[in-house]
């Protein structure tokens, strides 16, 4: 990008392109809404950028993106304890959340098993789902990983590693198109797909 | 946007909404991107956000961008400081140097004559143009507006200001976009194009 931008401000548009879909027009455009703002917003904008990176951790239980040590739906007594469901990442937490079909727990496993990105089942939050299944009296895990490859892979390998321990597995319904994005389903889909689940056999 | 993300995420989402062009979907992918960034890279983030808004300011001379009073251009004793271009915004500045075709100075209006938004030429930075045209022996006045209504109106209303003051006043050309069908381009620009025509020699 040629430019005769002052210096923080061609630096400004560089890390604005480090974004996730945003190229050189975007951040262009961004960077110069950005000094427009007023200098109280843009110190906001700087201030929640940092403070979402520092605040944001974990959850030891479930290992969902929490502020404290244990997120506020492991810390909700009313939800039903006995039934996980396991998921990639927490935009699907979220996801599932948003249809209102499900009380249960979760388990963010932070990926699936893809072998040809090097991903393999250690690589993900599995252990912590066996520690819970240790710890606490579940009764069934849902699996509800993308209908993709990897996340059927992962998706039978986690069956094949419960459902010796004599625990319900279940997997979300494929009321999913094939191929599909578990985050960009409406909520009727992704909720008929959670009320249909089947039992891995 | 129905959300159980940790407040700090959702806030960070908020503010990422506020960036032009930036929809939900699109803030959820920038913000889960900063948390997976290197804590360094997520602070000189920020860093550069507050620098970009604190240290630029306005060239005293051509109220472009600048970091110094007076910014690189103006400052540059191997242009022509005889001719001034006239134009919108620091973004035309940019695409204008990156044609490599001109090499005087610029004035940087912050914004076009547009009574339909309420905006006069009192809201434009014209009496520094006319303090510098008092000030230093220029030659010519570049207008380099848009070939917008508001660009033209400005033009006019520049032309009639300048002109008595015996400066050469011109008009940025009109023709064809480089690489345009000839049967693609409006009657307007075709009819400009017609009359401006250029001796071939």
């Amino acid at each position: 990008m040629q430019s005769n931008y002052p210096v923080a401000l061609t630096r400004l548009i560089h890390h604005l392109m480090q974004l996730p879909g945003v190229g050189p027009k975007s951040a262009i455009r961004m960077a110069f809404h950005i000094l427009n703002m007023p200098e109280k917003n843009v110190a906001d904008l700087a201030d929640v950028i940092l403070k979402a990176k520092n605040d944001i951790g974990f959850c030891k239980n479930c290992i969902n993106l929490s502020e404290d040590e244990i997120c506020s739906i492991c810390d909700d007594y009313k939800r039903e304890s006995a039934i996980v469901c396991v998921v990639e990442s927490p935009r699907d937490v979220n996801a599932i959340e948003a249809t209102n079909e499900y009380n249960g727990l979760y388990h963010v496993l932070h990926g699936l098993i893809s072998p040809m990105d090097d991903i393999g089942p250690d690589d993900l939050h599995i252990s912590e789902l066996l520690d819970r299944i240790d710890a606490s009296p579940i009764k069934e895990v849902i699996i509800a990983t993308s209908p993709s490859i990897e996340g059927e892979a992962t998706a039978m390998f986690l069956a094949k590693l419960i459902r010796p321990l004599g625990i319900r597995v279940s997997r979300i319904a494929y009321g999913l198109p094939m191929g599909s994005d578990l985050e960009n389903v409406d909520e009727i889909t992704l909720g008929k797909a959670l009320s249909g689940r089947q039992e891995m056999l």
